[in-house]
């Protein structure tokens, strides 16, 4: 019999698809063979050079011999800051105006790079450009919350290959996010500790699910992960906000990242990916109950009816297993 | 500026982006070219005259010259019906045994049948398995949740090539169910009415997202449509369970499901698509808040990294142009 799991975080339950279990090994056999692609290309608005095919600059960090990272403004955003934030209601309509925001982060000047390749204070930097950004988003109080994201790969969402990630703010707090921050304060209410934190405590006692570890950062695969290889990076300091990221935690969010990131390319055979750093609502910037973190998804698994009937997942993997898995492959020198 | 849209009923806010919508024949171009399919394969479990190759039957609706649906286990569950429910919780761990159901319902016995081209009578003989297979699941007081679903087509989820829908029970009241049926009983409380009723008047005097009505049902695209030419199909009268839908309700449903589906066939050429039949929790099989319906999703989007990380939706297209978009399909003889 298979076994249904509860992520309290989420809330979501989660079927433990035993029998229709994959080794983990198996997942790393859909290897995806990339295009490999050149240094420049002259029609990339991404590249060095091309600047002037992009949007402006809203945050630039230079480098020696080029910029290093850039945030500009996506060219088709889905929400853009210009307006009022207006709300209307007529019967069953609510509607709110689509102000927010929708930038785009360039990750390197050159257009094959990929970010778990790139150097350690490389992704340091793009982590900073992205603190730098998220401050500023936070001083417009039309902006209720904002998620930092990346999507890499096509089945993942991404159309555009020069690598790059995306930073959104919304003018409402989406359910989503109520309903964990909702949880979470039910935690804090019940036993007096945020459950983040206890979660981490919890998973380092166990170790089972554990992938990685150092100074400021635990990077695990969630007792009800949702799907195979989902994982969960925390930081071990209680904040709220990914706003707050001391410089010691960016170069340590950095190495981690890299090396997870390294650990899927090999181990399952660069598969495309998303991954989402997640914060309190930005009027909560300091609570005791909420605690910032990163969600990695491999594109391992497809949503269809099943779940979005039941609104319950299916995951064909162990997460035990998964979390072993990925413990045991060695990054090449 | 694009508009942002509250779908009440499943409390999402969707980013209708202006900028980047799509006119709805953009949609139909998409055409995908199915490969045309035997009658008959030797090898298909699904096939008349193949029986042998499945599970038995749970359930089997006689034909003249041979069974026209049968419907048996899932060969390959994600949840299955031996055992005890059991919850264990160990610290922040929650399981509950993975009991439930999950059958398939084969919905024809020809390997070429596409559900669109059925017979009315025929689609209401799958709707009349449907029902008796609900109300034989709902006698297990272990199943808090029922769900009947489709998958068409591989972006859909769909494995096999043979017409088939799914039925899947679960022992738990999913999140997703406790949520709608949590703000149905708020509406109920702040206005006395059911919220789905309520939907349905505005829709009607409205008339702008309305698809097609019949004596029984009305469709439409929900003012908040989650994706491009998500459809809703509601049954006038009001009941809480798809478990008491009426004789002249099945030939109703059968009917407007039909042409509905000729319509996306023909409009939006053939797009892989999911459906799914929503219920209230099985233990409220009678309330005055819930009202059961049908809900239509054409793959025509991918969510990525933006939906994941805010929990929004971005639908590229305008609810009210889908809608005429689709009563302007001419279905031919």
């Amino acid at each position: 019999m298979s076994e249904i799991r509860r992520n309290i975080i989420t809330r979501d339950w989660v079927i433990m698809a035993t029998e229709r279990a994959k080794r983990p090994h198996e997942f790393g056999s859909f290897k995806k063979v990339r295009e490999s692609l050149p240094l420049y290309k002259d029609n990339c608005p991404f590249c060095v050079g091309n600047e002037h095919l992009s949007t402006k600059d809203i945050i630039r960090i230079e480098g020696k011999d080029s910029w290093k990272v850039r945030i500009i403004p996506n060219k088709y955003p889905a929400l853009s800051p210009e307006g009022n934030r207006e709300r209307h209601t007529s019967g069953l309509q609510q509607t709110i105006s689509g102000i927010g925001v929708h930038d785009v982060v360039i990750e390197s000047p050159n257009h094959n790079a990929i970010l778990a390749f790139l150097s350690i204070e490389d992704i340091a930097e793009i982590i900073r450009a992205y603190k730098q950004r998220y401050a500023q988003i936070r001083q417009d109080r039309r902006m209720e919350a904002i998620v930092i994201f990346k999507n890499y790969g096509e089945s993942a969402g991404s159309s555009l290959e020069h690598t790059h990630s995306q930073i959104a703010a919304t003018p409402v707090v989406p359910p989503q996010f109520r309903d964990r921050v909702e949880e979470a304060i039910r935690y804090f209410d019940d036993h007096g500790d945020c459950i983040f934190c206890r979660t981490i405590i919890d998973e380092i006692a166990l170790s089972s699910r554990i992938i990685l570890e150092n100074g400021s950062f635990v990077a695990f695969i969630p007792f009800a992960a949702l799907t195979p290889f989902h994982i969960w990076v925390f930081p071990r300091i209680h904040k709220s906000s990914f706003e707050d990221i001391s410089e010691e935690e960016i170069q340590d969010l950095a190495s981690i990242l890299k090396k997870i990131l390294l650990k899927i390319y090999y181990g399952l055979g660069d598969p495309d990916y998303n991954y989402t750093i997640r914060s309190s609502p930005t009027a909560d910037r300091e609570t005791r109950y909420f605690h910032w973190y990163v969600s990695i998804i491999p594109k391992m698994s497809k949503q269809a009816g099943f779940e979005m009937g039941t609104g319950m997942y299916i995951n064909s993997s162990i997460p035990e297993e998964s979390a072993e898995y990925l413990r045991s492959i060695v990054i090449p020198e």
